[in-house]
């Protein structure tokens, strides 16, 4: 079965508690809806800085979660000096450090993740598409710089678009577009 | 059967005469040699150039050849504004525009491209192999952000260190490290 690719940048979700302390009293504003119901990119950016250097204008997703969590490449890790694990969304064990700078304070903590290639599924979609009971799948992808991604994780929400995300490595390596069409292989 | 990785930074390769334009009389000096034989990388460095940013700080790999090429990977692409297709080396049909800045002058022309993944080999490592007659194989990729990567040229030259050679790009989103172990496979 066929989905389509979103390729997401270096971006970072904060908790109520980090906003405050990195933007003060102003609130998160939103810039644009993404593909997935309910979420945004805001207008607000951060710089995040690791060991060796910094990036500047880093977008925050709202909502506001749970969770700080930073998520950058591979390619992001060796230029900022970070030594970030790949992991599914929400799990912080032995995340890499960095330190996220706004305009009214910062904050220090192991936030940062390499993001694991995931596909976003609901039960609707698992139903339709005979998903159900699977935690992950591999992605063929066609083109002079195709190939088969492995480990790609079925990522549940209540209400989700069906749609993979890679990381800009990923993305870059197998040069792949936003919205490009690829094939959903079940693994053995 | 198995080979190893080497990971290839952005690098550049010259003509005399695109090497005389951008240094003047001073000659290219060795830095150190690379596994392929006879191939070095120098002490001497560029700047590339495309229609939005430059790098600086690429080097230049030995010895002088009948082609000047500047390779580089998508991530660089985008970065620098130049729009490079994936070629063999020395296939400069349809090559990104790019300026190459030394300390003595500059040159600009057609000559980007992100190569493509290739494997070094020579008659005899065809033979020791079974890979006689081979164009291209594809590579099988452990680890967590593992999985097949397809369209891998076999490269010939007169003496070949057995070496998969692939660009950052496909190494970071791979997690691929320098001598990392890999599987060929013999594509249908």
């Amino acid at each position: 079965m066929k989905t389509n690719v979103g390729i997401s940048n270096r971006h970072v979700h904060l908790t109520n508690e980090d906003y405050q302390k990195l933007f003060g009293d102003i609130s998160l504003t939103k810039r644009n809806d993404l593909t997935q119901p309910g979420m945004y990119a805001c207008n607000e950016t951060v710089t995040i800085k690791g060991e060796k250097r910094s990036i500047e204008g880093v977008r925050i997703l709202g909502p506001l979660r749970n969770y700080t969590q930073v998520e950058i490449s591979k390619t992001d890790c060796f230029y900022l000096g970070i030594d970030a694990p790949v992991r599914n969304s929400g799990e912080l064990d032995g995340a890499g450090k960095v330190t996220i700078i706004g305009p009214h304070g910062e904050v220090t903590k192991e936030a940062a993740i390499i993001a694991a290639r995931h596909i976003h599924v609901d039960k609707n979609i698992r139903k339709e598409h005979n998903l159900e009971g699977i935690k992950k799948v591999s992605v063929k992808i066609l083109g002079e710089k195709g190939g088969i991604i492995e480990n790609v994780y079925l990522k549940d929400s209540d209400i989700a678009y069906f749609e993979l995300h890679l990381d800009t490595d990923d993305g870059n390596a197998h040069l792949l577009n936003q919205g490009d069409e690829v094939e959903i292989i079940l693994e053995k």
